[in-house]
């Protein structure tokens, strides 16, 4: 009887602690802080070549005097834009860089739907993408309220938010000094999205 | 004896259940995602009277015109500032609104360590709020850089990030349309301030 009772409580210790390691396992995987992602984007930025981010098929076609295949400040922001697989909105004060209006209309032949707001006052200078953005398409506006449409964010897939001091104007990338936030806290994110509507 | 075995199983069984009860409850605590706080703000802000905010021991003292104990936008920008405690770093393209510099003034008078660093062509325009910085004892300084210094944020305490599209004058407060997004994220306020630095 006493042997019986010893397999039993054995038996019954093992069940338990297997049942215990996977809980403890699925407690961990469960509650672990999901790490949101989070950048800062500093500029100006270096320059360089992007040609290795439009085109990564065909590497080293370009011949441009520009530094190629380096990662900086600008060609982060561009990836983080081509990353939208379903989604772009772009609000931003002015929008002149052919960079950024490129990576936009690449976001359009793969069939993501992108929306832009711009000021109007910027939007009517000369150099501003928006007329490009619109004969491509493009569900381009201009806010047409008396005040300046500030804002300097974009948000990719309803997800990751990109936003700080920097305009989309070839100045701010490359001299002024800026910064932009990436990240997918989607408190923020769907937030800024939401009432900004 | 199989009494005592089935003592001993319950025994045991309550002392297993007891400790793994302590165990959840310690994991809980552990791995329970601690929430940043992060909030965004946008403007324009409603205009409503500071008074309850800078002089929150008298009540209802004020006689001015403007909309009392109201909780707007800006209130609630003002009340991130004031809530430094040790520090607070300022850089930002532009500041000439009146009341953010009573805030930072209200700081310097609770012995917090300031530091404002503007751009230089701002400076020098008139309503600037520099040069009644400087003369209050504050360390406020110029980028002297030929590119604009375009930021816009403030970091509380080596702790709290404000940061955005608004500028600290009156247009940005009460007429564009702007985002500030405020965050104890510490990977984001770190950033950005040694990389500014």
């Amino acid at each position: 009887m006493s042997g019986m009772w010893t397999v039993k409580v054995v038996g019954l210790g093992v069940v338990a602690l297997s049942l215990s390691v996977e809980l403890l396992g699925w407690l961990l995987h469960r509650l672990r802080p999901k790490r949101t992602r989070t950048e800062v984007l500093f500029f100006p930025s270096e320059m360089a070549c992007l040609e290795h981010i439009f085109a990564p098929s065909s590497p080293q076609s370009c011949c441009c005097p520009l530094p190629h295949g380096v990662e900086t400040s600008f060609t982060r922001l561009v990836r983080c834009i081509l990353s939208a697989s379903s989604s772009l909105d772009v609000c931003v004060f002015a929008f002149s860089n052919m960079d950024l209006c490129k990576a936009v209309l690449t976001l359009q032949c793969r069939g993501v739907t992108i929306r832009v707001l711009c000021d109007k006052d910027y939007a009517a200078i000369l150099g501003s993408q928006i007329g490009v953005l619109r004969r491509a398409g493009i569900c381009a506006r201009c806010d047409m309220g008396s005040v300046y449409m500030h804002h300097k964010f974009a948000v990719v897939d309803n997800r990751l938010l990109i936003t700080g001091s920097l305009n989309w104007t070839m100045t701010a990338v490359q001299s002024n000094k800026e910064n932009v936030i990436v990240t997918e806290d989607p408190n923020l994110s769907l937030e800024i999205q939401e009432r900004s509507a």
